[in-house]
């Protein structure tokens, strides 16, 4: 696994749907992350539940924020210290099972 | 619903497993919180959906941050601006899943 570089983070955040750099505010972006809006907690819980369920499947874990009807999730590598292609993959499938 | 006074805070925090004075670091206390530690991710998202029925049950919602094995539970009464016993309440229901 390698780190993506600045430039190839921002190509692929062109790509994702939703996604932004997240984390601490640098120049460099070490985390994306994206907020997921519901109709309500249980629809939130629902959503948490599915991408728990890519993650395990990943072996790959977000962070995961949950407030009320909203989840923010967050992506980072920190075994490499920045954005892997294991972020990009999981950020795609959590995008597919959050626009259901 | 009344707003909890700080000295009642804190002798409801003394009966309460765990529970701090959680959220902007000021001398009043608006939101108490515990971090509830897991095996693994299996668990803490297992946790988080036994918190997700009593939350439903209650109606009343906590702040959830889910960080791999770890799930940091924060309660406050929005509409109240403060503590109020609807989360000593959910508290004492949350200890009881978390400590299964």
């Amino acid at each position: 696994l390698t780190v993506l570089t600045q430039h190839e983070i921002r190509q692929v955040l062109g790509e994702l749907d939703g996604w932004q750099p997240a984390g601490a505010a640098t120049d460099d972006v070490g985390e994306i992350g994206k907020q997921f809006a519901f109709a309500d907690f249980r629809e939130a819980v629902a959503f948490v539940v599915r991408v728990a369920f890519e993650a395990e499947a990943a072996n790959h874990h977000p962070d995961l924020d949950l407030r009320y009807s909203k989840v923010q999730v967050t992506l980072s590598t920190h075994s490499e210290g920045g954005v892997t292609e294991k972020d990009v993959a999981l950020a795609r499938a959590i995008n597919a099972v959050g626009n259901r």
